[in-house]
């Protein structure tokens, strides 16, 4: 028997994810080659359906309630070259080659240039001072 | 005026996080060297204040409702050695010197060998097969 419906997650992943209350597991974007963090994004069974047999990204957006791909505007799209889902089925680890910037700010990732200051007994260090980060955190 | 209440997280930091409906944020881990995604877990305020004020990682248990550092029991704990937040701060990548496993099931991370089949109209990638995973997968 086949079927006309919309295709489905196939059962034998969608058996190992662990949903929040919102139906979506974290899905971490990193550059295959050079292994740099891109973004964090939010898959739900379908957006991760999409990134398995589309060849790129779909997340789905929290605040627009809606499936979206990087790069549809921008054309920063993001390829998709392997997926692996963690021990505990809640976080998807996906290895893209990533077209341009990763961030909407026009960064190449969503984390540069925002750290946090880390306080310790001996040191603070700031933002914009990456040479403090290098140093002895442990306290 | 100095106060003996429980210290807070900056406010500055706290006032550009985005949490969840249960307070949480996610949290990557990241190996600061080699950029291995180790695993990903969750923060809430107080985790995160720990993490920069303490030197090693602190979580929010989801399941357990409670707050846990890799290595108390394991001995695998994990150094600080960086944090930032993301542009729309719900993700925190943190760097991290990690000493052994960062998995519970004694792999070096939470994805190692976990991969998800990717299929396209030309390929089918699987599990325990990773020179598939370095072919084209954009279909």
């Amino acid at each position: 028997m086949t079927s006309d419906a919309t295709p489905a997650l196939d059962p034998a992943v969608a058996d190992r994810l662990k949903r929040d209350g919102n139906g979506l597991v974290a899905a971490i974007i990193q550059q295959h080659d050079t292994r740099e963090v891109l973004m964090l994004g939010w898959m739900d069974d379908e957006a991760l359906r999409r990134t398995l047999t589309e060849g790129r990204v779909t997340f789905w957006s929290r605040s627009r309630g809606e499936y979206w791909r990087k790069g549809d505007t921008s054309g920063n799209v993001q390829h998709v070259k392997g997926v692996a889902l963690d021990c505990d089925g809640d976080a998807l680890l996906v290895q893209v080659d990533q077209v341009g910037a990763a961030c909407h700010t026009g960064s190449r990732t969503c984390f540069d240039g925002r750290d946090l200051p880390i306080v310790t007994d001996q040191s603070v260090t700031t933002d914009g001072d990456p040479a403090a980060l290098e140093g002895d955190a442990r306290g």
